[in-house]
């Protein structure tokens, strides 16, 4: 087996890892936590079954490509909860360390395609990037209101919280934003699961 | 919201099921049995980081999303283990139920596409089709290989059955196959995990 072969290998052994990192929002039916590669693979088929509504046209393969490998990252450096402020200082620099590292097992060529691609998603600049962020958030909001809202009650999730971050969602599907995830927010500020 | 994106919503939602549809491989590390969901992330993404050894050209968008809802149908019909000859027997008319009544509840026009795409993956006819059992394939040999052959092992799995699952992922890719499906399955004959 040649070097190149072997290295692809090894990331894709390497990649398994990602179902041991775990998210605080949970299956529906009141489940388990979810982990990040079934976060992924549901995030890169709905984006596939909802883009008829990203605001922009999508290069449907590439938001695929990037839903699927979004979270890499988080093999080292953890999953860091969308509310957790403290958190949120540190996770630049941990996942930039942890890019270099998991990417650079592949080939130079594909290393170096995946961390753009991965940048890109970060940077918030593309189509695709920003519908790609409107799955990252509409995904964990479907599973948590099938669950009465749970997860934003368990962690005290304020309103501008969540706005703060779903405004976000508008930039890649306004109508997804404006018929699902906004009516969602509204009903748990009224309901109390979030707070006001 | 219209009726369109509220039958896409409930699909989605859906989908979640899968992740509670476990397999008889286990994850790298000796770890605990994997999930359809990870499943078919892992081999989307392996799809597309190795389609340069697909035989024919493939559509790498069509492999991915292949990947991606192949085992939806295991939501109602369960997972069939690779070496489950009984089990087997029933496998497609389980599926066959499954198949129209998950993706029966998206708009006609995505149901008729993703029934199609999933018909297609089952027929072995494409090349997109066979390259993404290919994957799936060498997905859990993959694992499994990192943990020492256990599951073929703990089925008492023979030389014979192997081959014959392995034999279909030279249809995809012959260079998998050949330098490292083939090589480790005589590795693990000669070993005593697989049976001569």
């Amino acid at each position: 087996m040649d070097d190149r072969l072997s290295r692809q290998l090894a990331f894709a052994l390497e990649l398994d890892k990602e179902k041991n990192v775990l998210r605080q929002t949970h299956l529906s039916g009141q489940g388990r936590r979810e982990n990040d590669a079934e976060h992924a693979w549901h995030m890169a088929t709905m984006s596939y079954l909802l883009r008829e509504y990203a605001n922009e046209e999508v290069d449907i393969a590439r938001v695929m490509l990037m839903c699927l490998i979004h979270d890499v990252v988080e093999i080292d450096a953890g999953d860091t909860y969308a509310y957790d402020d403290e958190g949120r200082q540190t996770q630049a620099e941990r996942e930039e360390a942890a890019k270099r590292r998991i990417f650079g097992m592949l080939p130079e060529d594909q290393a170096a395609e995946l961390m753009a691609l991965f940048e890109e998603f970060e940077a918030y600049e593309t189509p695709e990037s920003r519908f790609a962020h409107a799955m990252d958030n509409l995904q964990p909001v479907l599973l948590n209101t099938s669950n009465g809202g749970a997860d934003w009650a368990a962690h005290g999730v304020s309103a501008e919280q969540v706005y703060g971050r779903q405004r976000k969602t508008e930039l890649g599907s306004k109508r997804l934003f404006d018929e699902v995830i906004d009516p969602a927010i509204r009903e748990h500020i009224e309901r109390g699961t979030i707070r006001p």
